[in-house]
């Protein structure tokens, strides 16, 4: 996956804004070019016009232009499930040779038998024990090193494509355009916050410091080899529905103005954003392309959108029509 | 308090930085001006030098340029005690009128009564429960005007100044020279995250989403007035000794090159720097000016620096003796 290049006009931009001169007001939404003409593209471009426009009321300074996006469903796809649940999966099968007592024990002999039945049946509790199993038990660096392979060499089951092909290209060109207007770009996921910081900065651009996620517990300890940081059997943080804004708050300790989501799981993060003070943009991406992507809102096992959606077009939150605004789903698809 | 202005060169440094060309290797060591000349000094334009010049085996992207910076002891004064401590007394003294009962029951009636003998017998208990009373109980915003209230109009109870004018002058000039050279600068501190963050920006130039610090539990809540985050009385994270690193793969997710730090509660934070592969650099503030500033280390209760002391003689990290490499110690003092 290539990055979105930055063409020369928002360097020139960013360098004006670095000395403080005027002029940069004309926005870079020439960059949006997966986005049809509508609604939604045009309310982006109006706030971000709105919100550089230096001499204005609704002008915000560069160092609180602060957008957090949603990862899953938001920035690449989730279906037909999490991501990081079909990399937990993945996992499991991996480590069975040195686990010979998950061929008869629930919830990893659901996982190896591919009884998604079963392993849904194991509840929040058995999938605890497949995340810990998985994600627990090793240092900081080992971790990375299993995501980093897992994220190169594994295939989606239905798409067989690798899963950073499978992001939002007109979500990359969203987030290049804000940085290209002086916003700082954030990630606020339920996902596991050290499995997305391995390709967050390769995939869209994010900064593992603007990376925000669940997590579990992790320890310091001084080896004969060194230093490391272990990663206990503790989950640390949930980063999801009222956790989001507790997170915003802990880790970037400002409030956004702008916040991007595709679920109900999203509605505190973007509530916490939209009660700021000044212009504020919120968004969510509704899935409703079944042809090119996945098409589910309110009934949905996964990313749920449903309060989120009445909330939208209650308080006049732009909608993302997947089908209708965006001429391009997948980068590769061009 | 001024903000430390970055001169133009600094300026095109930056712009250079960010259009890929080379040029700016000179560093701008004349920005250090309250430090002498020396091998403290040296040791960190040399360390500068190194890694940001393009082409050599030392060469630092500027994204992997971070700079941790312990607060307390290291970039302003902790005596007579923690200022955050100071800050708690003060509270208790301001809230008093509204609990009666505080006049009878300790720790309050130590803090009232002035009687630090009393309030240290309390113990770790008794100081978290000063703690909790003063800093819990509140939404973000409201403490957040509370201490920006104590931090304008309080004063140190020797010095009889604001505790911003007791930050050190040659610590604020090489956090600015490290940023005109491409580096991030972090506060990673012991103490209260929500605190640091009122003036870290004005004071240091840090932004709020560049402190890490300890922290209590908040929640989110929805209120007919609008979404507020709740400041829980319990205890979150204790950002200090083993969980200084721990903070560092949370927050900032990746590992600095260089960490700054004066007590041996810094120590596992500078472990964990120095092991990283490549250029590193370890300094550590050794308080050894009794007439400008205070003079303290193996045997002090506040800001101990006795393992660290060995470790840098033992690993060449540098040490920074105040009364030798520092002419100015602060800003008001020039």
């Amino acid at each position: 996956m290539q990055r979105v290049i930055i063409g020369a006009g928002a360097l020139m931009c960013a360098f004006t804004a670095l000395i403080g001169a005027t002029g940069c007001a004309a926005t870079q939404h020439d960059s949006l070019t997966s986005w049809n003409d509508g609604p939604a593209k045009s309310a982006i471009t109006d706030f971000v016009q709105r919100v550089t426009t230096e001499g204005t009321t609704d002008f915000v300074p560069s160092a609180e232009r602060i957008a957090v996006f949603d990862n899953d469903g938001t920035l690449w796809s989730e279906q037909p499930a999490y991501f990081q649940l079909l990399f937990a999966i993945d996992r499991v099968k991996q480590l069975a040779p040195q686990h010979p007592e998950w061929r008869t024990t629930q919830p990893f002999k659901a996982v190896l038998d591919g009884d998604m039945h079963a392993l849904a049946e194991s509840g929040k509790k058995g999938l605890l024990e497949v995340v810990m199993a998985t994600h627990g038990g090793m240092t900081t660096d080992e971790f990375a090193d299993v995501v980093r392979d897992w994220i190169t060499t594994s295939r989606h089951p239905s798409a067989h494509r690798p899963y950073t092909e499978m992001v939002f290209q007109p979500m990359l060109e969203l987030l290049a355009y804000l940085r290209a207007n002086g916003f700082k770009t954030y990630i606020v996921s339920g996902g596991g916050i050290e499995l997305m910081r391995v390709f967050a900065e390769d995939v869209y651009g994010i900064p593992p410091e603007q990376v925000i996620g669940s997590s579990i517990k992790t320890e310091f300890e001084m080896r004969s080899t060194g230093p490391v940081i272990k990663r206990l059997p503790e989950i640390d943080f949930i980063d999801d529905k009222a956790g989001k804004p507790v997170g915003i708050n802990k880790f970037i300790g400002r409030r956004p103005i702008a916040a991007f989501g595709n679920s109900d799981g999203d509605l505190q993060m973007l509530q916490w954003t939209a009660a700021g003070e000044g212009p504020r943009f919120c968004l969510y991406v509704h899935h409703t392309d079944a042809k090119r992507e996945w098409a589910y809102d309110r009934e949905s096992h996964i990313g749920k959108l449903d309060k989120g959606l009445d909330e939208a077009h209650r308080k006049g939150w732009t909608v993302v029509d997947m089908k209708r605004d965006w001429s391009v789903i997948y980068p590769g698809d061009r």
